[in-house]
């Protein structure tokens, strides 16, 4: 890599590209607005994931030592219909009743299982809202000691006002706050606050509420924008490098997290801030009453109107990494079917490279071509390098896997590639599409595919039997046998049995 | 099932089998002690969660509503070797300080993997310690309001000879507290304690201790015991039904959680309490220190000198199936290789099973037979009703298969057998199997296992077209590119690639 190819980042808050410099090299800390577990894994934060996983993977190759916190928000408001009346029932069917912590459990599962599937990393920490109540209660605290932050009816409200007074309101959004208070509408509970933009940093539990805590302002739960402030600090420190999330965050979500950190310490949290785009489907914003969603699941087996056929999670992948982050990500059937089609060129390809063997011919270098691969891998560094550029690296990886299929089909000889730039050709190729874009063989991901090759192999075994081939019946079933399957002839047909 | 066929269960604090009659059926609450996620899974914490699988999904089975909650404890007592002396440089380096949930994530997920691999279905609710540090104070207050409890020094302790006053410590794993006085030996730390038998319910932080949390008795940490007792009650309410764990927690901590809850609350927590028993190697307990410490995943790969080959995660969860929980299992090489043959004579007649058809032939039903099959069946039953007895379940299943292996192989006419007692047979036999010990198919599991029939199949491939056998070469490209491979024919010989 040049000195001038290093990486730089679009950062929100100062709306230019900036060179990443991390705040205490070689550590980055970088903090991901992560899901609410209240429902199935949305296609929307599934893309938000796979950016931010892109990103993690390329901090790690580039050498930092990352500590990637992404929370689990697990604090809902939830409410109970259940009628609370007699005091008695409800306390000895504490078991009849929901317990919100199993529909967190099921759906932090579930979606762990879909960012598997994606094959994303785990970040280094998954903290939850409910467990750090006690921290969210000190920030509130100090919001409070410090002036930016009131209480009203076992509630406690940030003070936007006061706080503006000091510091600036809308820095990261761009939003004026004289403009906001104009357009915040009065809704419901509203009457506590000392403005209608204020925001809540402490809820008081109505009785109806499931989940609630202890408070010096009594039972209740925290305001959403809390839980980010206090973890993200507390796991990272302040400043520190990254804080990335949906850009339908910016506002009011990380607006709220800028003042409630720098209401409680003064200053400013975060160095870089990062956002990823929306998704669309077929050029619409996607939603429920639109009948255009879309989910995960559906994607893998291809269990919806729109869609012709299943697409594998590696498939999805990388049709989400031909489009940048910041661009706006459009599903559809027909573009899905084109980057499956992409996506096998390069497991292909991958396969391919893996086999290839150099054979060298010092007398007959190629000079261009010699420089073009250590062109085409060193641009595959520039396209990550511009803002985790990854449709940019995918067009120079299709670039290399010309010159692999040439010299796998012996188009172009081997022996012209000086040793050095085969194995940077090779060493390119393969990292960046398993390490950095995240990218896999799949054949196990389909569950009956090895019953189906089995079933085949069987068939053929058959068919030599019948036509008393024993060549072919002793190979199969010798082969078979190493996988502890036997094969076992009988009057009804051919069977198999595992080995006992 | 008949009416004296009901579930009993070995109550460790009665001394006792007993029918199980949950508090409020349909409704079972059951907790179990999860692991300490500060290293990777033990075998024997293994051991002691796919008892309690069993145990869990044989409830369910039996049509029970169960919120099973296991818990992750994740405070230990990580200390930090840093240099503290400059205090501005250690809050400057936050991000290159150890945080103790980094390695927490590590191995809760480590944690999770194993249990997957011996498909142990997850918790209705997994809660961890540090999530609950609010409710662990609270209880903590109230036992100190209560008069079980004194603070010193910023650590609070229970008071167990004034708890003893009132009630009786040491009913679960029957110590007499006079003994545990006269024995306990006086550690490091144990002078602010009245009595040195007194436990932790809040520990002061030492400037060394990482985790730390603000209380009312300063910052610090919650004692070891406490966690259990606040979780348990908090999700299952009290009492609750089910308390289980391994038998060495007995004492002092599932001692300690009772005395927290009848101190805090005034009644006992929990109806049944269950203890499963130790695994031991080759007769010894194991040890690192002794040599034969065996990991889940040197078991999965037969990476130790004690093994003569990998075992799979169900060979494995069937070995252990095969003790019955109350019992000391013991680890061998030699019984691990019986354990597999067995599983897998089960995985045939799984299979078995599964293709069997039957065909009627009223005229013919054999009453002896027939009476057997039902017999057979209520016997599984009976078995696991019996403190859930998985080793008398298995060989009554080994009885069923006798029969399934009679009737594939004709020496029993499936004629004989009348349609319910067919319906009976099958049923059974996969809903013991599957469902209830949890096993599985795993052709799957062996990662290399569809590239090496695809290699037998390619060979084949070869060899018939060599001898121009071209029925057989167009029979397998035509089956395997219903896999989306293409088999292509190079002059180097056969390769495949997917399709595009």
């Amino acid at each position: 890599m040049n000195s001038e190819n290093k990486l730089c980042v679009y950062n929100t808050i100062t709306r230019k590209k900036e060179l990443f410099e991390p705040i205490n090299p070689p550590f980055v800390g970088m903090y991901v607005c992560g899901p609410t577990v209240y429902g199935d894994a949305h296609l929307g934060n599934c893309r938000t994931f796979v950016s931010y996983d892109l990103m993690y993977r390329y901090l790690l190759h580039l050498g930092y030592r990352v500590r990637y916190v992404r929370n689990i928000t697990d604090v809902g408001h939830l409410v109970n219909d259940a009628d609370e009346g007699d005091d008695k029932i409800a306390k000895k069917a504490r078991m009849e009743k929901l317990e919100p912590m199993e529909i967190v459990q099921r759906y932090t599962l579930g979606f762990r299982d879909v960012m598997q599937k994606f094959n994303t990393l785990p970040p280094s920490i998954e903290p939850t809202a409910t467990g750090h109540i006690l921290e969210q209660i000190e920030m509130t605290q100090k919001l409070i000691d410090n002036g930016y932050a009131y209480s009203v009816n076992g509630s406690v409200y940030f003070d936007v006002i006061k706080y503006n007074q000091k510091f600036q309101y809308g820095k990261l959004s761009g939003r004026v706050i004289e403009e906001l208070i104009k357009t915040e509408r009065d809704l419901d509970g509203q009457e506590e606050k000392k403005n209608t933009i204020d925001f809540a940093l402490w809820k008081l539990a109505k009785p109806e509420h499931i989940m609630r805590w202890t408070s010096p302002w009594g039972k209740g739960f925290p305001g959403w924008h809390l839980e980010c402030s206090v973890m993200s600090t507390k796991y990272l420190g302040s400043p520190f490098d990254i804080h990335g999330g949906g850009m339908d965050l910016k506002f009011p979500h990380h607006e709220c997290e800028i003042a409630q950190n720098v209401g409680a310490e003064g200053s400013e949290p975060v160095k870089y801030w990062l956002h990823t785009n929306m998704l669309t489907v077929g050029g619409q914003r996607m939603g429920k009453s639109l009948g255009n969603y879309i989910s995960p699941d559906q994607l893998f087996t291809g269990d919806h109107k729109m869609l012709s056929k299943s697409y594998s999670p590696m498939t999805v992948r990388f049709f989400m990494l031909q489009t940048h982050y910041a661009s706006t990500l459009d599903f559809s059937d027909e573009a899905l079917k084109a980057s499956e089609k992409g996506f096998r060129k390069i497991l292909n390809g991958l396969k391919t490279i893996k086999e290839l063997s150099y054979q060298e011919k010092q007398d007959i270098f190629d000079e261009a071509l010699n420089k073009d691969i250590e062109q085409l891998s060193s641009l595959c560094y520039e396209g990550m390098n511009d803002d985790f550029n990854s449709p940019k690296l995918i067009a120079n990886l299709f670039n290399l896997l010309k010159y692999i299929n040439s010299f796998h089909n012996k188009v172009l000889n081997i022996g012209a590639l000086k040793p050095e730039n085969f194995i940077l050709l090779k060493t390119t190729f393969i990292t960046f599409v398993e390490n950095i874009l995240g990218l896999k063989e799949e054949k196990n991901n389909n569950p009956n595919m090895l019953d189906d090759v089995l079933k085949t192999l069987l068939d053929t075994y058959s068919e030599a039997k019948n036509r008393k081939d024993y060549a072919t019946v002793d190979l199969i079933r010798k082969e078979i046998k190493k996988q502890g399957i036997l094969i076992k002839d009988t009057k009804e047909g051919v069977e198999w049995s595992y080995e006992e």
